[in-house]
């Protein structure tokens, strides 16, 4: 089989000038662990993260904001239903929002959650092999949050999924995918240490839910944020002795990204 | 218009000192992107932080606590309550407590909430440009999290607000203007690196929560805070290569402050 | 009295290395402020954490997770209704389970469920000074989350509490002791910059808990864990220049910690 197109390196330099110049405001309901990496990874990109959880203030926010975040990592029925208020909001503003389906398909009330969500029309769907397998087949998946597939095997599955949801899916690991389930883009590199770090996965969900927003091609924005992250992983895993100098030199690597890098 | 003073420096010193060597015992009831960082800051500086959230604990903690901070940043119903008892607690015991107004204005509990806790007397109220106004003006104010104001254009509905609710405001920005009204000091300097790194802002609302519980001029004491903030800052980003080595150089630079650093 | 023994040097580098084989899932069930840096120092030490908090899931994941936490430190009604539904469906699994009982014997609500939890047979309780001798005598303890005694202090009640909840206890300070009430080791090393970072004492009980799931010795597995944290605590001192710097630092060392460190 013919490999997967890689994006095209203009294009990525020119979305993420586009990104930084736009500075999205980026409505992130996600879960505890990592709102405070999610917010850094966002601010050293120029963008503007916000977390708001109340129902009512949710859904006032999605409208105001220019994208949203649906990360099931640590749900609640009260959460569920604060962040079904937020979709419906952004929904009737037009607002893009992305589903992080964290570890569904292990545990139940995600799971159905998630099913759910699937018909309010995500923009885009950014899971690891796992999640995708068991968000598009409707069956178990990985143990825990980590997958235990490759990105490769969930390609198909991925394309499935984008067709019939119309939507667009980012299957991520070592190397990514982007897909909506026609166009298919493959965006290789990043670190190992990057599963290291806890949030890398769910910070990119909310970086990519920020490239959705922007004017132009919707797959192809998607896969610059991919790009962009696996590109400053890369940088900072160079610098890094371990997990811990990775994370302060991969904020650095994303605010110090340049075209150049990129190329 | 003559422009308001600096703080004394030695005063500043002398506060810092006393800081330290009291150590107060800070209740933060935040908001759950800064848990982590607010309470590592207090720490760099000596306090001692502490989170407890369940209404009746937190009644009870507050009593027993230096000082209490309320920051609406990620609001709920619950949280109010809990919130609303700490306060009531804390006014029993004559605990000094602050408010931390985030995005007050643009978004309805968080609104409401806060022209209801302005009745229960803070010791002190921190917030941006945006905040203050919509916080005096009962009107609505930023976009999301950020301001959009300068610190500057605040300054007056600062002092009206200090002067019909008897506290002191801390309006923050490139320059900081703490008032009660009467009196006003001006606190320039910080780097433009700290709006890139989430919580400083609140991490600032908790520390200068320390300080109003200092013996002593409360406003003299609230400017220090903000100094000994805007200083680590600068200290800080002279190392940093972005935003991510910020917060480790932050963290070190409030550790080693000393009396010639603040002059 | 004769001091209790050290670990043994060649266990501690098996027991650490029996762990970065095995990877065990750890289900943390911890408080807001800790979240991110205890999933850091698990991943770290190659291990997988989890945090699923609602009670329905939390069950359900404490079912097929190798180990699992409970850290009262934001304790909540929901919430203690959901640790109490994974701490009775790991019992049902054989889960081993470890509590931290954050400032029991201060605060109301997680004193009166921490004297519930202690009948629910916990393979582990790790505490300070002040928690362990609350918890052992069931009285008022610490001022908030540190401790008002050192570990020797409470190393009798520690004992008492090992025997009387057929558990292992493991009382940590400056020196930490870990006993089952017959047998004792004692762990000395790490670094006062521990105490000036939120959350190591918290990480510890993560990493312990995990220890705990090991086969073998799981006295001297648990005191293998103080000992790793202890080491790399000593080495990231050795190359901080305060509390920030000594984040990134710790973590590398775990990440990077060999048997001749530990030796």
């Amino acid at each position: 089989m013919k490999q997967p197109d890689l994006p095209d390196a203009a294009f990525v330099a020119r979305s993420l000038s586009l990104f930084r110049q736009r500075a999205p405001l980026v409505h992130c309901m996600t879960n505890d662990v990592v709102h405070s990496f999610t917010a850094n990874v966002l601010l050293a990109l120029h963008a503007s993260p916000a977390m708001v959880i109340d129902a009512e203030e949710a859904a006032q926010f999605s409208a105001i904001a220019d994208a949203l975040l649906i990360n099931v990592g640590t749900l609640t029925p009260p959460r569920a239903g604060a962040m079904l208020a937020a979709v419906q909001a952004a929904n009737d503003a037009t607002t893009p929002w992305t589903l992080d389906p964290v570890a569904v398909g292990t545990l139940r009330l995600r799971t159905n959650f998630c099913q759910q969500l699937l018909a309010l029309k995500p923009a885009l769907i950014r899971g690891n092999a796992s999640e995708i397998l068991a968000l598009s087949n409707r069956q178990g998946g990985g143990r825990g949050v980590d997958t235990q597939h490759q990105a490769e095997q969930a390609l198909a599955a991925a394309q499935r999924l984008g067709q019939r949801c119309a939507t667009i899916v980012a299957v991520t690991g070592e190397t990514d995918y982007v897909t909506d389930g026609e166009r298919t883009l493959r965006v290789p590199g990043g670190s190992p240490l990057m599963t290291r770090v806890v949030g890398t996965g769910c910070a990119l969900s909310a970086v990519a839910a920020g490239f959705a927003a922007l004017p132009g091609d919707r797959l192809q924005h998607i896969a610059s944020a991919c790009r962009v992250m696996a590109c400053a992983g890369e940088q900072a895993a160079a610098r890094a002795q371990g997990p811990g100098s990775f994370i302060p030199a991969f904020l650095d690597a994303l605010w110090n990204l340049n075209a150049e890098a990129l190329a």
